[in-house]
């Protein structure tokens, strides 16, 4: 046995203590709140899965990143790496038991052997929600309206910018462009970091300058949603299913925002979601106060998922999209509207430790009531009252309840007044609620 | 690229349909408002840590259990097996950031490879909340009290066996026999399998006759937790730290729980979890209904609890305890006692495609007052209404909104009674509340 083991994180690893993780949690059940009041509803699949399924479709850049072993009966297996692997292979075994359209959010972690060195993390909690078997418009919009809801839920504005990838193509095809789509998705996806000029300059090597211009002019329309969409379809050859699909969200988000001040849905040519298996709407979600971090939301339609693990020839076309709950997490502190935490604040001193069933009953009372209570449970004696009030402010309580010899009144200590105040049970419970 | 891979999940692993998640869901979170509302805090710790740390304590039969494997940079790591390793390394890690006494839990996944055969899994859910660097009798009756508030919290009545290792060992002194204590503990915490007359036996063989029938005198002491006290206070040579600790806790009950109807906490001291680590008091909880599945949840005091990883001197005494969540979620299921979720059980009709974003608007109305409300993606048409009552009734809901022209009124289906009834919205949320 070891007499002394060093006790460190692996890295790229966290431990959360309380303060971040009661926010975390918090988030977290904010966006399930969201989820479920749009009739989203949870699943679970392992952490650990046979490697085959969780690498089918990913390239050489997973195979690296995964982590991959072999288990003690010599099966090759492998943690997630991401939540929507997992659900293409869970669709395709649960499709019988599935009522559909499904719509599912599932939040759990997965793991990456990333380079930490960008700020990434090897440990990291997804939340995705996704609405598969419906090719409707009206689900693309959903899933737009329910990031709408997190956000909002969350207190933060957002502008969600949205894009069809077949509108995209199609104009590619219109201008002869289509072979060379790879290549030019992929440095369009750099215009937010690399700026319009170093854009064109790529886009000129791969397409010439007049083709350059036409997708400049493409990516960067501007004027409002109905201005650019406008644009936008008469550079791909005049209306077609694709910008149809586009003037119905627009006006569904007329029907379902009116009320609302301000147009949280933007139409934005530029964003493609690079090289991503999307192949309908797509959208990014950036912080209006923060649009510099990237977007905190990212999604799209898709088609197939469950494809490559169903021998069944009807495909099933989804939307869906990606909660970055790290990255938002930490936008949201520096605005300093991390959510509420029903956080503890008020606890029973224990100033004779024969008494503490008593305290307890005292506690009981209050919890009832949905406030929480914690109880102290080392005894200070009469005299030594300040000891209770140091340990409370370290826990960051604002409140120490000083049980009285009989049950009909109470001391209240407020610690930030620093004032201790008699009062019966019930005003007690009225105050610190 | 693989053109089929057979979806399948990894024996002991388990998918979680929505029905199932739900429910489990739901049971997470009432435990986690029951320790929220003694002001415990949440933390979390990685799934993954170095090998040598997790291993630390272990024999070899955890060793062969754990899922280890070399990760990308050829470190030693391993999944955890439980939330008590990986605390231990979280306190001596950040013991300069914790105020104590330090009341936590701690909700996630663990891994073992063990034989499912006996019915379990190898990814599973622990539930353990603690105190530590406490070693007051205040804080014992805490996590005891905390563990019934848990099962009250969940309408089942439970009886949480106590008892103190302590008074155990001391009894085993004044018969002399402390030296075949571990044989003696083993034989003992075999009782509820094999019945006294099969203890007496091994008894017998490892003591002799006369020690044999003292120790079962001792264990099957009988009578209401006083009366039960005093025997065993007796047989272990009269008053002491341990009996006047149990002496307290059952003072702490009565003045904690005298406005309840009996007695929750029984004195049984046949309970000795094994050979455990445990040093003080230690605790089951059987549920009253279903006795036979065993503890439901257990736990004691230990000492010592982040020696191994800390080079400090003084020792961090604690107390706590795990649910065992997968057998009370079980049981549960069976006693028909399932916790209620907030499930999303009302729709809003899809008739016409083209008014999504209305029927999105209507809904947003009724998930304003805090109730989860879906809006059906798929049109249906005028004369297909029976379309979206079907698919309601698959997803187990009780009403579907049928939108009207204008706003003033809607229709609401209830699928049980099969009527239509037109009402407000006001109305409408009144009933569906």
């Amino acid at each position: 046995m070891a007499a002394y083991i060093e006790p460190k994180v692996l890295k790229g690893f966290r431990d959360f203590l309380p303060d971040a993780e009661i926010v975390r949690r918090s988030l977290i059940e904010n966006i399930e709140n969201s989820c479920r009041s749009f009739g989203f509803l949870p699943i679970d699949t392992p952490a650990i899965e046979y490697a085959e399924i969780l690498l089918g479709k990913s390239g050489g850049e997973t195979e690296k990143q995964i982590f991959r072993f072999k288990d003690n009966g010599e099966r090759d297996v492998a943690l997630r790496f991401d939540l929507t692997v997992p659900f293409a292979r869970f669709v395709a075994l649960h499709r019988a038991d599935l009522v559909f359209p499904f719509k599912r959010y599932h939040i759990g972690k997965a793991w990456r052997g990333e380079n930490t060195q960008r700020g990434r993390y090897r440990e990291f909690i997804q939340c995705d929600f996704d609405i598969i078997g419906s090719d409707t418009p009206s689900s693309d919009f959903e899933i737009i309206l329910l990031i709408r809801a997190v956000f909002k839920n969350l207190g933060v504005d957002v502008n969600i910018n949205v894009n069809h990838r077949g509108l995209f193509n199609r104009f590619l095809a219109n201008i002869g462009q289509s072979e060379k789509s790879v290549e030019i998705l992929r440095a369009v996806d750099k215009l937010s970091k690399v700026g319009e000029d170093k854009t064109r300059e790529s886009l000129t090597e791969l397409t010439g300058d007049a083709n350059a211009n036409k997708i400049i002019k493409f990516i960067g329309a501007k004027g409002d949603f109905k201005e650019i969409l406008e644009q936008i379809t008469e550079l791909s050859g005049g209306a077609c299913a694709e910008s149809q699909r586009l003037t119905l969200l627009r006006e569904y988000m007329r029907d379902a925002c009116e009320d609302e001040d301000g147009e949280p849905f933007i139409l934005n040519p530029s964003i493609t979601r690079g090289l991503d298996y999307y192949t309908g709407v797509v959208f990014e979600t950036f912080l209006k106060e923060m649009p510099d971090i990237g977007s905190v939301c990212s999604g799209g339609r898709y088609d197939n998922l469950a494809g490559l693990y169903s021998k069944e020839k009807d495909s099933i076309s989804g939307v869906g999209t990606s909660v970055g709950l790290d990255r938002l997490l930490a936008a949201l502190e520096s605005l300093n509207k991390l959510p509420a935490a029903n956080k503890c604040k008020t606890a029973v001193a224990c100033i004779d430790g024969e008494k503490s069933g008593k305290y307890q009953a005292l506690a009981q009372k209050i919890r009832k009531e949905g406030v929480p209570c914690e109880v102290f449970t080392d005894p200070c004696g009469e005299k030594n009252m300040v000891k209770q009030f140091v340990l409370a402010e370290k826990k960051g309580f604002q409140y120490v309840i000083i049980p009285s010899e009989d049950d009909s009144t109470v001391t209240l200590r407020d610690l930030s007044a620093r004032q201790n105040i008699e009062m019966t049970l019930e005003n007690l419970i009225k105050k610190i609620k």
